[in-house]
């Protein structure tokens, strides 16, 4: 008889939840989480779905609890978490940047530099980290953990905040300014050493690895598809190196082709009126699901 | 004077509705449901659409209210409606399994099978489909309509309940065991025997159906596209038959050849993999609307 | 030192701003709305974004205090307001007809035209509009502003009312009766006179009006490919004279080709069964993101 | 050792459940209703609380599942219990009107009278209670069953329909037409025969109407306080019956008199008016709990 | 025959709506507001209700389409509106501040009073009010109508803004400061000219003013019981004056009376430690319904 | 010149807030919290208040950034505050019982009490109570900080949680078993011990708790009011010692006398039977908003 292989595979809970779980779909594993039940549904029999906290799942991914899972680079940091790092992912459409942990203090408060937090209080939920960062600038401080509503405290309650931002724009919203950057933190897959010395479980983490990384580029990219006059193919591929590696084919209208390539989303808006200026035609431009090189 | 042509079109109102009207929409028939008017606009105006209850369409196809409805098999043969079947749709993607009509009792019930019932109390909101499941074991017992929340009842106020479940949680999350399986349900196409008569109607019904039955495939499916070098195109085609009747084109690239295919979705996670692992490059999956045979 | 170049740039805030952001989004300008801050943020540094109110955006294009906008024409009639008008789209995709505002009496109102409007009282939010209009007829009459739930007043507060309505349902559901058609309305790409005569503002506002166009072109067209035999594909053309100009490429299959073309989404319905019935197999159809000619 | 004795009691589910959960508290019985628990709390050990579907309280009263319930007398008629009735409850405050069955037909409709539906079709969810009512006039006529949203159905799918109503206002804006009113209905308290018999069982089930009843009654009445001089004050007695036996108390200014009542809500609006013409000053209204006379 | 007598009401639709809904039933007039028909329900047979926006109800109630209804005070004077002012009536509880108009401007501008607008641009809901206070300062300025969200506009597309503010708290938000109030505004009931000089019509709305001043009375103050030696009660009477012309009765306890008033509800926080240490004893506070004197 | 005297006050934000806010409110201090501002409005000139996390607020208190503040007995112990504790409140209605920190495992798991937690894991949010327990009955096991949804911890991640509950219900859903209770928690306010050194603090302190535990008391309290003979007035005080120190007052009707007093309301539904029994009449139970001894 042979033993059911499973892998077991946390995903994080709450904020990331609804995105992480989008991708997972695009990379091809369906997931539906229900109300009733704490372990989701995923459409493949040798995987098994915890959804968990993103500040835990490097705990119990050390721990073996889990063979793998998805969680922030913060987060493993601020845990110490002795795992194997599978591959970095970025998540967010939008802004393109990683999140950044700083340390932020009121606009006016006479602190300019990690220097002048000597004896000062800081309230974060990334203790281990902000003291690590303290060490390392040879300054004593006083560090509390703080529940949430961090901006809120700078003004009265502590001295300085450690907190996480995108764009800053909330920070500034609450009249605070950045001081310095602590950690740049993106997604993670993450794998327990041991799962990953296991070839079966090994295999399929990387599998997930590629997909995953195939859906995300697929976001970044789109397919391109236009008609131009043969004669004017040369300077086109020569004028636009974004077109790298086009496939051409003939067209039933004699002395054209057609050109098909993908790219990347973000230069599409440059890109198309240069396009027409070299003469293309009919440009056609299409979503992918998945780009693997 | 010519007469306006119209065909009346029955689609199930409620927890079924939202998922209906996206499929006409990927089908190519936009529709509107507004909260002031009964009648949803549709952009088509050979059609009239009427939304109702999953449990009552039959009842009015059979009657020729409705030219043609969706519903599900169950409540066709509840209602014992005699009507044409013109074809079966499955509409869930997550789990693509049918419902299905279970017969239920608590986890510690004595009950082990139908026989079990005799004399015995069943609440159920498809009380022919059960009297029927009953006759045809020769077990008599009382059968009482449930106006919802059957699977509450089971654990006292009834012994046993026929109830609808899909992955069976919802059942388990209450503590009930399955003991047996009435009917498999799916959704469907159904119409009017006289409507079905008439060249233009038949015509029509027909041509939604396929429109729609395209657009269902669509989900299920994927294109893909590759490069790969002409000396290993071979091995890959006889390699990995699902890639089947692939259109082949040349590179400008010499030596080169890209290989484009339609395949169905739920074998992408292995496919990929497999697919680099024969030679193939620059791999793109990308969404499709309708797939026709 | 160089300046920093920017273009303002004002969206409708309320019932259009949705749409109007996923339109753009479609084109590539990724805008997000954060609550806490009234600057949207969008991924182009070279552009600012201003959410304002449909009927104030062509004061302020006017004005200079922004470069450019997107507003109905309705409201840029109402104001009066001089601006440069860089091109229409058409956002709503479900029944593609214009906005009007209409002239609207209760149903058995004695008002039957314009004329019988002589005396009476008129609720409007186009207050500028119905004036114009009724100087047009030369009918004298007096017309007050509705601050909203214009349709209500129809009744009893006044005697007829000028209210916008896309498809009448809503009018029809207050028992309102149309009398006549004051304006059609569609969104439309206004510039200021001056920013429009800079060489830069000019070019990014063209640039911008191209993918927008493009990203809405793309949503009623579809893209169809199909296999078909080379015997039959010259019957296939000239029959559907709507697969104009469509790349046909060999498949490895001998005698067969390939087809793939661009289309109206709304004749698919009408096409699908034509093209099975002209020997084409293997129809797959698939979604654009932008169709630029 | 004695055993626990327990109270089982149905309340309904669904539109009148936060009525009539909220009436229960204010007879004294708190009881909170859990998304994870189908028993809801209730703070009185000897009684257990089952929330179900009105349409089925009386079914399970009568076979002992429950000892009492609150349910509409509509559907203890429509199921044809045996059951105890204790009491009828009046909930709703707003209109003080009791619900009513009603046949209803499109406003044009040719049906006058119950006569005119012999041969037609019938859709309503109290399917015994009409066809009781057609044999008492002696109409053959085909009764269905309408799992929801009946009044859209009289306009095509059916002739007339059987509906629940208030205030008539919803069938009028489906402009329909009512014919005839087949059942006033009102909760009521009921319970099981044997229940009823056992002697701690009935005087708990007393309490609780006694309760009940106190809280409803309290709904509809106000305590008012006045002062007034002692010499106006029998004529204020005499003149307004409506303050039936009050408290009257001296003051500490001499000559006067404090009156205290409890009376109607409804006629406060007529009565403070003659409460000032007759001399009266401090008018104070206060609200009740409870009024168990 | 009789006709029938109707009083025509009309309540701020919007905002305002579901409090003044509340304090009418406080009042004794219970409405209820159906999404499916524009007249509300209302339990007074001559009294018809409409819910029309605050800022054209002294229009209709000017023209005499309603007899009366409920504003504020700045809407009738931007409207200009000549009615009968009933009287005044303050809904808001928490911040028990009158809502005020003011004009306002970016924190850093130059502007520090009227005389700085001369010439500049105004962005308002109150045009007319607006004018007239520019008028009274002799001071020229472009007034122009905004549809909304006012506050962000003074930023950058006008110099100045007149908008509505009742504790600052919104303004301060945005970075702005107060430069003058043009008018203080609270919630009137005004009656159209001629249906206050009908005799019914006065009285009845007369008696709608008492019964709706009694209740906001009643919000604001509470009733106070409490037992006190007779031979302390002097004392207290004395010294809290606050206590005026209380109810004073004999208790069973020889020596002791009960002492019982109407105080104001804001007081009750200085008064009750005071009556404890006058020697009060038993203190129960209890809420009123309504107040009249 | 003389400096505004200020008491900071910080209230429990989250789960508790609403109940805070609104017990606040019937102590006669009404708060209102912005979306636009981290400061709550109070409508006392001599207060402010911060919402702060129930978790934090001791802390700060501690530290003086608060003069006082509401939280739980349990996160006092957690942090180890040094505070000095005013009163105890008891805030929640239904249940009127103290929530309790428990140990609680698998229903199935081997652990029967603190002794088997040797070596084990335990996920809990109070490390530091669960740590002191652990030394109390010198046990050596592992504590781990739980970010949040402990309770599914407790199948498979973890060996045992520390988790807070009031009825159970919820531990019982998630099949958990509960082994010991840590600590009983209830409201506390509680105060910096500088600030209550300071006589003015002090005393608006004591008047605070004064008044909101008046405000408590009076919610699990009635007023009750009845008539009764003279004759039976003594027999009805003496079987019922509920009544103490009741007011009793003659009546206009000879012979009868009105008894009134103060009663706990959960003893209402056996009380009023019992009155009814002894001859009282006319029994009225009506609202208090505070009871003050």
């Amino acid at each position: 008889m042979k033993l059911k292989r499973i892998l077991r595979f946390g995903l994080p809970k709450g904020s990331l939840q609804e995105a992480t779980i989008e991708k997972m779909a695009k990379a091809g594993y369906n997931i539906s989480v229900s109300s009733r039940s704490y372990i989701p549904y995923v459409d493949d029999k040798e995987m098994e779905i915890r959804m968990i906290r993103a500040q835990e799942i490097s705990r119990y991914v050390e721990h073996g609890y889990l063979d793998c899972g998805i969680t922030g680079y913060d987060w493993i940091q601020e845990n110490g978490s002795h795992v194997h790092e599978v591959g970095e992912f970025q998540f967010s459409k939008v802004t393109r940047q990683p999140a950044r942990w700083v340390l932020a203090v009121p606009e006016h408060s006479p602190i300019k530099s990690v220097k002048d937090l000597r004896g000062k209080r800081i309230a974060t939920e990334v203790v281990n980290l902000t003291k690590k960062y303290l060490r390392k600038h040879n300054v004593k401080a006083e560090v509390e953990f703080s529940w949430g509503a961090t901006e809120v405290k700078a003004h009265e309650l502590v001295d300085a905040i450690v907190e996480i931002t995108e764009t800053g724009s909330s920070l500034r919203a609450n009249n605070l300014r950045i001081v310095d950057t602590l950690l740049y933190s993106t997604p993670r897959l993450i794998a327990n050493h041991a799962s990953w010395k296991e070839p079966w479980k090994r295999q399929k983490i990387q599998t997930l690895a590629l997909l995953l990384r195939g859906a995300l580029e697929a976001e970044a990219k789109v397919g391109l598809k236009m008609n131009i006059a043969q004669k004017n193919l040369q300077n086109l591929l020569q004028t636009l190196p974004a077109l790298r590696n086009p496939t051409v084919s003939n067209l039933s209208l004699k002395g054209w082709v057609a050109v098909e390539t993908i790219i990347d989303e973000h230069i599409v808006r440059e890109l198309i009126p240069a396009l027409k200026a070299a003469g293309a035609e009919g440009i056609i431009e299409y979503p992918l699901n998945k780009v693997v090189y």
